[in-house]
């Protein structure tokens, strides 16, 4: 069975229907139906407070570094000055908390749909939702793919922290989405998606890099371990208009970072983009080839 | 509950008794109790035949050619002419075949406990189990702490392929047998062993490497990530008295290499030796050091 169990204790997440990823839970912090999806924060007996949307694992403390270090960091060591940044998602403040960690970052919007994932993360999820203290942050609760059909503004980054495309993140899978926010980045700009699993959404990957294809010249998919996502090996894509994630990584930036990390570093930046053979082929004819490192 | 369990039809195996990863199961082909364990291959869903050892997993046919490929391939493409392989575990063939795909390998000694587990792997993996049809290959079934102590032949790779240092691999992981090993490594030799999870393993880790250390001059650990084990980020280590796995590593060998591979490629065998940071600082007074890719 799916979900938190009160009487085993065990949340266990299906993946495809032949696999699945359990965790011992102490307690449920929180539970409720929002407009959009169930909601659940529980306390895991090895992986700290854990939020969990229609059943699906989003982020649990222990681990949430691997994924917000890499959507944030691997874009913003590549743009030379990203001033203004766009977070689609990411309603626990996870991603927007490791993009404020950059001095040169003066603004960030994060438009997430469901206020409720805010409201819960805030009270359970404190070590993510600090974000939402920082004074150059602006939260706006909205439908991500309509926020970016209508704003006016620009941003230097965009990075989409989604969920799966069931549910409340379905459009922001879609074609016309990309096409929208490749309209609203700046010139030299970077788009960075949360791009599943390479080994287990193929089909997915391939509609989605053949979508984002149309509105950028490079497009790229980059690796690393989410120990808590069923499977371990996920990917984000990263799409530019020129910006190479090797050749343009600012790895002396990186070098006098004063605060330390602790997933992310220079060769970890770079070795997340050696695909694996099967990887690599795959998406041979749509990816921009990258030297071996 | 753990193990295969007939009215779920679902496999699941523990990680430190919270956090599981689990399997549907269509069918048990084989189970029997060797004088050493309980061996079990079952027919998954969606992993094709997976062995399971004490109810954990050992290889599935969907994705064991991850952990075959970085087992084998990274020291015999950084060790110049590897003519003598000595595998250690590994019942299944799964490693040996990956060794055997190199021609400069005349010899492969497989030293494995427990012949039920070949038994079962030759009738019911034979993706695997093809590697004993090759007459390089000679099979051994003894213990291989007993077999490194007292054989008077010479390797130039041995190469540790064991389960989890509980039961009949628990010597595997003994400082007294990595010096066994050393000593049977011919000069510029190259150890390879199954060093467990960075996330999961920290103590057994600091263990392994310590006792390795006692015997080798250089000392590194590479990861890649496991499909079918829990956490997926996992890792090996690799000891030499000398070679450097990024300075030596022999990539316009590879370059020419005929066969396509699945996992390993020469940007792979480079960006596995970039830890993460909480990795990388963890073991950074007891491995050497190597320059960012």
């Amino acid at each position: 069975m799916e979900g938190v169990q009160p009487a085993s204790k065990w949340f266990r997440e299906r993946q495809q229907d032949d696999f699945e990823i359990g965790f011992r839970v102490a307690k449920t912090l929180f539970a409720a139906e929002s407009p959009y999806q169930r909601v659940e924060i529980v306390q895991t007996a090895g992986h700290g407070a854990m939020l969990i949307n229609d059943g699906v694992v989003m982020a649990a403390e222990r681990d949430e570094f691997v994924y917000h270090e890499m959507i944030a960091h691997v874009p913003l060591f590549v743009h030379p000055r990203a001033a203004r940044v766009l977070v689609i998602g990411g309603g626990d403040g996870g991603t927007a908390r490791e993009v404020l960690k950059h001095p040169e970052v003066a603004r960030v919007v994060l438009v997430e749909i469901d206020a409720v994932v805010v409201q819960a993360c805030r009270r359970f999820l404190p070590s993510l939702s600090v974000a939402f203290e920082d004074p150059r942050l602006e939260l706006v609760i909205a439908d991500g793919v309509a926020f970016a059909a209508r704003t006016t503004e620009r941003f230097d980054v965009v990075i989409v922290d989604s969920s799966d495309p069931v549910g409340p993140a379905e459009g922001l899978f879609d074609r016309t989405f990309y096409g929208s926010l490749a309209r609203l980045l700046r010139d030299g700009g970077i788009l960075v998606t949360q791009a599943e699993s390479p080994f287990y959404d193929q089909a997915l990957q391939t509609a989605m890099f053949n979508a984002q294809r149309e509105f950028f010249r490079r497009l790229h998919l980059y690796l690393y371990s989410n120990l808590t996502y069923p499977g371990g090996l996920w990917a984000f894509a990263f799409a530019s208009q020129g910006l190479c994630p090797l050749r343009d990584f600012d790895a002396p930036r990186f070098a006098r970072w004063p605060a330390a990390m602790r997933y992310y570093n220079a060769g970890v930046h770079r070795a997340a983009f050696m695909l694996p053979e099967f990887v690599r082929k795959r998406y041979a004819a749509i990816l921009d080839p990258l030297p071996s490192i």
